[in-house]
């Protein structure tokens, strides 16, 4: 079978492979979409010594189930499914616990992110992969071309946005920054399932004008000016709840410069932006409440899939065909995706 | 009456000032105890020319009601109170929501700190002090001496552990760091409201010994082997709940060496410790949530009393006569206090 | 001044009051609207030996600022604000943790409800009220006739749902019953806070109508097969929470019937359905939560406030003058009114 | 092998059974105590036409693994172990969110109960049980004797208190009715893992005594006065949290006097007492919170395992000898045993 396979530094090529053998608590999937992400381009950026150099790329999957093995219940031939972002144990006690992104097993605190289809597993970017039956969900009638990018560009700010939910109540303003691919899916996570007065941010008018269109109280550009404005949309007190899916310094500066006294910012884009945190001063009103979130859990995935049948939320998908994969890396990483590329096998 | 007056740059002074006339809402307290704080170190540190120069300090008041305002009621002359640290407006959206700690008047985002008596209002170190009646809470039967402390080094540990309390189960690991004036309240707070494994570390024998015989399950020497030993008494995964009580360099680059992923951080201390914050980054395992905590709400402050009240806390109190306002200051700053300094009028 | 007065048994009258006075911690409001309420037909209801004869009606009240007594600060002559349903004493335990509408001081244990206005205090429905300034809160542009039904219209669903709202994640499935005054409040806030789907039930055809473009998932007549259907839509578990806006047998049965395990129930409706709660089994599957809410807190209102002012939520009003009280009264009570009756004077 | 097996209505007798083939995702225990339980009198009451008779008994049991599936990762020979009391599917909705004990498979909302050891599986009074290997916990060194009844006389209170931690602050009052076999465990989960003021009662003086010395600040026999003393200890406002491990007449009677408006019943025993629920009226005061709880979840056992390692709770035990498990079941009946008898083959 064909898989988008990364071959060495920021160099991916469409390989032949071997289909995958199932085991008996596995189910091979015939690959419907597969999103490309950011952190994608990252990987493929990690230099030529690293261990997932020759594997199978892309932990955003869905598909339609080709075979059974043969412990598996609950699966027929032809369901569709979506797989699970973090593969985790299942058994230890955050998995228990309805935290299996922090996955004790899979997701060690030392370790570079947790395993995941294509990061230290083989991905989805291929004509099929094998994953264990517990690793998926049912996507109903979804199409898996659209479904595909909720393993990941909506699971993950659904986690972040889960985290200080009870924050973001009728009364409150929420500012997300960033409207690319997990960006304009928090977007609509946030105009469905709260009632806050949401400030969006973007460097990009198109994208400005989607945030309009699609549950923004308020579409900002992020820029110099920004800051100030926000603080004047409150009274001067700052923003309840701060999103920020770049993560480059512009953006953290901003996220810091517009959060109130006792208020959240979550940190989810990998941009390496940074800042000094000081115990007793620095950057940050008092008692504002920070965490850099990683993908999500079980619950998350089922609530993001519900509001997707339902049509509350929809990824803007822009279709690369498989064999146009090297394409929709290059096109990802220099900016000219709205929404999110998927490749179809 | 005598009041304990920042003259200038590193200097306090006992001074005579006019006993303070109260209002309509006002009571007098005659000042029973007065609790001697780091933070009133660092703010008689902060230079020659702030507005603070001149006043009374004191943050930590308890005592008796020797006068009443016309317009009083619910309090008869002789009842014993405490002063609430933050002098919360009572009526913005946070006070309303039981958040008053965060009151959008006196704690605006960019201030040093929220309004209390000694910082930005007259302080309690002094014969009498004038207050708000709405800014006292009842003692009961607690001797005022021991009472004082409570108002901040029992409420801001309260309020940091209150803002985390649903990650310390029976089956979680929590370490607090630092056993002075307000770590060695913490630790007996945590032993009595929680049922989490904790581990107590401090630089000094004598408050290991002291957190031994108060709930400590394990009391370690806050050096170069601490992050190893809690690592090994975590399987390797690190503990649920930091609290950094001091804040300096070696503490800060403790609390995030141990911290499990998905786990959570509460710094205190002022001791200006840092460490950069990277958005997809840096020095902190995935998922961890960190704050920084400032002073508590009045419903923390009801917890504190009842849990002081039922003998379940208590406050390790050195006794200073007010006339020795200077040595207890001094004895402070040279680390000298196990527990708290009191000053006694 | 024209007030709305209860004078005996089951019977109002407009009558000639004095204009009341003020206290110098107290606001008089010209009444722009005064919401009236099913609470008021089941108050005058009581009989005619208690002691809210005589009084003047109305506990859902806004208005314009008119005077101000001598301490109050914060407020100008011309400012709109909406007065507090639970007149709360602000200083117990209950109100500094913001849960104010469980006041210690105005909502004893087993009193027959809290002190508003019209319950125990002067109503809304006159010309003029006299209030304590921290029992209004400012309604910016908000028309006081519309603002008006939001004091409890509004704010009692608002005050249910957050009690539950952790369960009402985008996956979940709740059921609301009864359009009426309340419930078409509650099913506009449901939609504009929660991703939840959301079944809406009620025996009157315009009212279904009224839902399925206020944003119910699905609207369904409140008859013998909606239980049924509802345990069809979600696959034999049940909803995942319940409200019941009625509070009749039927209602109250068809709560119990369709709830999941582990599910809530909150039954804010007062038509006294009941059922045996029984210790160990009987009608409710096992983990049911379940709680007959009152009123709401200064922070749920806060959050109406902010819903309406956006637009995200509004009143269905029908306008009444206020000399045509009787007849609002008539006509609520023979089911005439769809939405909520406000009486402008 | 020797099986306490349930023969007919109200008889039970140890029968000779074959030892327990396992499956690949099996492990075979060796049992190494199993406790009775009121619930076991309850099911041999159920009547002579019901499903369970021929099976057999025990839903807490604890022991060492004696064999392995093929299948079976992370266990050893030898290694100590307690069984789940629910024997959850693991991938619905409520077990991926940590709610396990509302597994939508075996829990289903109409039924009698979850699928238990000895609930619809064979059960621990016996030599050996077969249980999937996910349905096993490690107990570390704790004896399983002593660990038997944590599966459910300590993880049903865990549960339960639990639900309502939030409302247990160190100047919150909690009244905990019934000091048997979960009440004695419920006792010294709430001292251990609170600081609130409890409250306990039972009709029995050598209950009251062990509660004393247990961490209750007040023991009370549960007479007529009760109520009345209750409400004289909180100043007339009622307790903010009311467990009662009895459930009959009296207890639940008891229960809805005391409860403050705004507070907290969860009912736990099986007694079959009962009271009107009333939509808008009866019993309750406004803004009570009741649950009727069941069982517990994975994440609870972990955290009942962890206070019994630390020795901060312990159960009671009484034990008898496997063949003397009719006297055992007799002695339970007859209310002679003080803690949990356990059955030790």
């Amino acid at each position: 079978m064909r898989a988008v396979t990364y071959v060495k530094h920021n160099t991916v090529e469409l390989r032949e492979k071997p289909r995958p053998e199932i085991g008996a608590d596995e189910v091979l999937i015939q690959v419907g979409g597969a999103g490309v992400c950011h952190s994608d381009i990252s990987i493929i950026g990690l230099g030529d010594d690293n261990p997932l150099i020759g594997s199978t790329l892309g932990h955003e999957v869905a598909g339609t189930v080709a075979e059974l093995g043969e412990g598996v219940t609950g699966w027929s031939v032809g369901d569709r499914a979506i797989v699970s972002l973090i593969l985790s144990c299942g058994r230890c006690r955050e998995c228990l616990s309805g935290r299996d992104n922090q996955c004790e097993v899979v997701a060690p605190r030392d370790g570079l992110a947790p395993l995941s289809p294509g990061i230290g597993s083989p991905g989805g970017m291929a004509d099929f992969i094998a994953v264990k039956a517990r690793h998926l969900d049912p996507i109903g009638e979804l199409d898996p071309v659209q479904a595909a990018p909720l393993a990941d560009a909506a699971l993950t700010p659904m986690h972040a946005i889960n985290t200080v939910r009870d924050r973001m109540t009728g009364d409150a303003t929420v500012v997300t920054i960033g409207l690319g691919g997990l960006g304009h899916m928090a977007l609509q996570i946030l105009a469905a399932t709260t009632g806050a007065r949401i400030i969006a941010l973007d460097t990009d008018q198109a994208k400005l004008a989607f945030a309009e269109s699609h549950g923004a109280d308020l579409a900002l550009p992020s820029d110099g000016d920004a800051a100030g404005r926000i603080l004047d949309e409150t009274g001067g007190v700052g923003a309840d709840v701060v999103f920020d899916f770049v993560g480059v310094q512009p953006t953290v500066d901003l996220a810091t410069a517009v959060v109130r006294g006792g208020g959240a910012i979550r940190f989810v884009g990998l941009g390496g932006g940074s800042f000094p945190y000081v115990a007793g001063g620095g950057a940050l009103p008092w008692g504002v409440n920070i965490e850099r979130a990683y993908g999500g859990t079980r619950a998350d995935m089922r609530q993001v899939i519900a509001l997707a049948a339902a049509g509350k939320i929809s990824v803007e998908v822009v279709r690369y065909a498989l064999d146009d994969a090297v394409q929709a890396f290059d096109d990802l990483h220099h900016g000219k995706i709205q929404g999110r590329a998927v490749l179809v096998p």
